[in-house]
């Protein structure tokens, strides 16, 4: 009995959605709370319901498929539920910056035409100077922890909760291709008007199941658990609060949301619901370890994820000896955004405190399904090791598919395949990824990167120099050659040549903690170096004075 | 400035592949190992050497994308091994059951059209005898765990370590869609031939992604870790070893693999390589704790997945006296398996050691992702609660397309859009499934099941019954009304009419033990009750003598 060959009965492929997120926790979560500031806190029946009525609100309101919501609010329940009724909808959740400027936030909307929007009492003077600028908008709803003010300012459809009120809690969401787009939201670079990077249904559950997986595998140094407490340090409107929400609800944790950052609020939110999971920014670390009232609370259960910034050591050794366990991740608003995180390997041999916290402060190794690739200067993968330098490139299922509305800086993103980081890094000998600058600080000599900051520490140790700026010029021969601007001491002025500071240089180069090339740096003695509006050192101006000086 | 309305630039969507499960590992695991029995052990490195090698060995021998790949082996190093390169390459890995007869076995090498055949030196003389019927193999390699026979009775390909000394480790598997079908293997029901279950690479990644967030985001009673030393006690050949493998290789876990099933070397190797985390079926947990050199291993480490038939409280409890750590869960062939667990919730008030047991023991919990309905015998879905039983039906990522080639059976498995499991169940007021019944064995009066199993133990509680057998009958009235065919102990024979036993079953309807229903239920007096060839009692035979009787 020979068979045909292979004639597969493909099912019809079932979509990852952002509704089975929820699937599970309806039966699963009873004692479960979701907790607002000091002002609310309902069940996880309650929050199915409320998502259920604001599916119907939102569609009264004339919220289609594909339609964009912006959300002006700080981390709250009603936030979580737009995290997600709008994509639920097929509609796209905007979550906007309200830490930009009104005109960038003016921009986004208008970029991201949002048709519908939520605004807290708190921001609802700037949307009533705002909304002139933004035709787009048909409909605004307030959110609010009290009364609404006797003039909002703004023509409006209805308060959030009057209007939850209003409805049946028996609402039906659509269907929906796993590829729909379901959250938006701004970034800003040094440059540029602010990029809009949007995230997919299939995106945000692939994000959540990995980062699921891999932040409960690793006992050391924290394991998310089932009966954690969740209490996000980061807004909800950044890379929607790195995905957490979407997780914490997947699993049915009781969650905390604090409203505007108010360090007394949130110590006296973690000590009362004894939160044991969070993340957060260093800065948001040292401010509550620094705070006049963190003393007399207890962190000893307390469980840190750390992103944004390298996680100082200091900081690190501080926090440690309150007994909040630590942990390193990285990730960017392009790629939803944990891609990388310290964990330790199980199988290390070092495990006195130091060690451990050296390697839980590290960039971090890529989560599952991500691979990180070195891009070096020549457009090759370089192997690990620590003078393998390029930029960090990425591939995962849940890295944005490029800048909304932009295929000029989408196709620069992606470039070869790979997403560009714009952030210098190596793979050390045991996989970690180890960022050493940002692109844009680096210069790229004979086919390597050099980093421009490094340049700028050993200049700025020779007791002459006051002020220094490292810039890479064009070069004909060697891509780019470092230019060195350097401002002195009044004190030393006249006294110290170029060639001295070239020759202290070479100190570090032949000791081997800068690179042989940097040889070919520059040295120029200025009255000042060319400075941005906000103070900056501006190192584009520089950079384009050299080039018009050498062409002219 | 009016932008347009959305323009996504939908990225090039990356795809799941079984190929990316791979990528963390090659940086993490430096120490972890991969042993096979006490025959071998190699790092993670070499294993992914050999899979590379496997690829270009399988090439040259002739396998192209779409072709199937049949192995007959227990598990093995060189079984994982497989788990990977064959689908890698495009192909469909078909794991055989080596456990059925050997004409099943050669069905269904035929159905799936094998053309490369691996089969351990153990099989090589049923894979001689099989041979001439199987036209689709090409070629047939001996897996071997010393020297091959000196007449392995087959004309040989070669021998799978000679054959990956032989070749490269520089292998480029090919870029596939995520849809593309990865494994095969065959179940076998009560009825008809087996029926073949297929999963894709999306399917697979999916699966391993939940099964890892479900099994470590738990710690009680057991939560799988990144410094598990993983052994499993079921076959690779049955779903994938339940899709552990997957899991241990993408953690980097230590693994080890023990071959055929031997308790005494499975009782050294988890002594000897301290295994921490492993699955199995109650009686081979059985055969493990009353192994005469059971008593001298300590098993306090072990944390036990338990699945493939309810998990008795006796063999629990003296699992528990031994410090295991055990945890039901539920699955099947058509499901990946894994579909759900038994994990307690963390907010539970009772928490003594026997309502733990009693929580860890039931059918389980849905894993993310996965909704599971009670269909009604009307179609409908049921809510919660004790008295709403009917058959299990699911939806999730991960269940099997339909059967190979068998559309028919395919659109029952699928009818209504749910994944249709053949148990009945319902769903307790904790959202816990609690699996009652076989569909078989169930009856349908007035559209409500009816448990034959539950009128049959009832019956048999009668002093003068010996044996016992219901099986529905159809009726114009009551879709079906239960027929019991009684056997009388010899001593009681002529002593007890049907009437008598009528009444004996009321009893337990009034008391509510059994539904009002089986009031209808008609009972006859027999001399035996129809067999099968294996000496099971023969329901369909009884029906069908039952159905023509009706009809003459």
């Amino acid at each position: 009995m020979k068979t045909p060959a292979s004639a597969w009965v493909v099912p019809p492929v079932q979509p990852l959605l952002i509704r089975d997120l929820l699937t599970r926790v309806r039966h699963w979560a009873g004692g479960q709370r979701i907790i607002y500031r000091d002002l609310r806190e309902h069940s996880y029946a309650e929050f199915l319901a409320r998502v259920d009525r604001l599916g119907r609100v939102l569609t009264d309101l004339g919220v289609k498929p594909g339609d964009r919501v912006g959300v002006l609010d700080c981390d709250s329940h009603r936030y979580l539920e737009l995290f997600f009724a709008v994509p639920m909808l097929g509609a796209v959740l905007h979550t906007v910056n309200v830490r930009l400027t009104p005109e960038q936030i003016a921009y986004t909307i208008r970029h991201a035409a949002d048709s519908v929007m939520l605004v807290h009492t708190d921001f609802l003077p700037l949307a009533a100077q705002l909304a002139p600028q933004l035709p787009d908008v048909q409909a605004w709803v307030a959110l609010t922890d009290g009364a609404l003010p006797a003039d909002p300012g703004i023509a409006l459809a209805g308060e959030y909760e009057a209007l939850l009120a209003g409805v049946s809690s028996e609402f039906c969401f659509p269907d929906l291709d796993e590829n729909t787009v379901a959250t938006l939201f701004y970034t800003t670079g040094t440059t540029g008007e602010p990029k809009g990077v949007y995230f997919t249904h299939r995106q945000l559950v692939l994000h959540t199941l990995a980062l699921g997986l891999n932040f409960s595998v690793h006992h050391d140094p924290l394991s998310l658990q089932c009966d954690d407490v969740y209490l996000p340090l980061t807004p909800m409107f950044h890379v929607h609060a790195w995905g957490f929400p979407y997780l914490a609800t997947l699993l049915g944790l009781t969650q905390v949301y604090a409203g505007r950052f108010e360090p007394a609020l949130l110590l006296r939110l973690i000590a009362r619901h004894k939160v044991t999971i969070s993340h957060g920014v260093p800065t948001v670390l040292q401010l509550l370890l620094n705070h006049p009232e963190s003393a007399g609370v207890d962190l000893s259960n307390l469980k840190l994820v750390v992103g944004g910034a390298p996680l100082p050591a200091g900081l690190a050794r501080q926090a440690r000896a309150r007994g909040i366990r630590l942990l390193s991740s990285y990730g960017m608003s392009e790629t939803c955004p944990v891609v990388a995180s310290a964990h330790p390997k199980p199988d290390r041999a070092d495990t006195d405190a130091e060690a451990d916290l050296e390697v839980c402060s590290r960039t971090g190794f890529p989560l599952p399904l991500v691979e990180a690739g070195i891009w070096s200067a020549n457009g090759t993968l370089l192997p690990p090791g620590r003078d393998q330098i390029g930029e960090l490139v990425l591939r995962a299922p849940w890295l944005t598919g490029g800048y909304h509305l932009d295929p000029v800086r989408s196709a620069e993103l992606w470039r070869g395949g790979w997403l560009h980081t714009g952030d210098i890094a190596y793979r050390d000998l045991d996989g970690y990824v180890r960022i050493t600058d940002r692109l844009k600080d680096v210069i790229k000599i004979g086919g390597e990167w050099i980093s421009s900051l490094e340049l700028e520490n050993a200049l700025s140790r020779h007791e002459a120099v006051k002020e220094v700026a490292v810039v890479g010029v064009p070069n004909a021969k060697w891509d780019e050659r470092p230019h060195a601007d350097v401002v002195l001491h009044p004190a030393h002025a006249g006294q110290v040549t170029p060639r001295e500071l070239q020759k202290f240089l070479h100190g570090f180069i032949e000791s081997g903690a800068i690179h042989q090339r940097a040889v070919l740096t520059e040295i120029r003695l200025v009255e000042a170096i060319p400075r941005t509006s906000v103070g900056k050192i501006d190192k584009k101006a520089l950079r384009a004075a050299l080039v018009a000086a050498a062409s002219t």
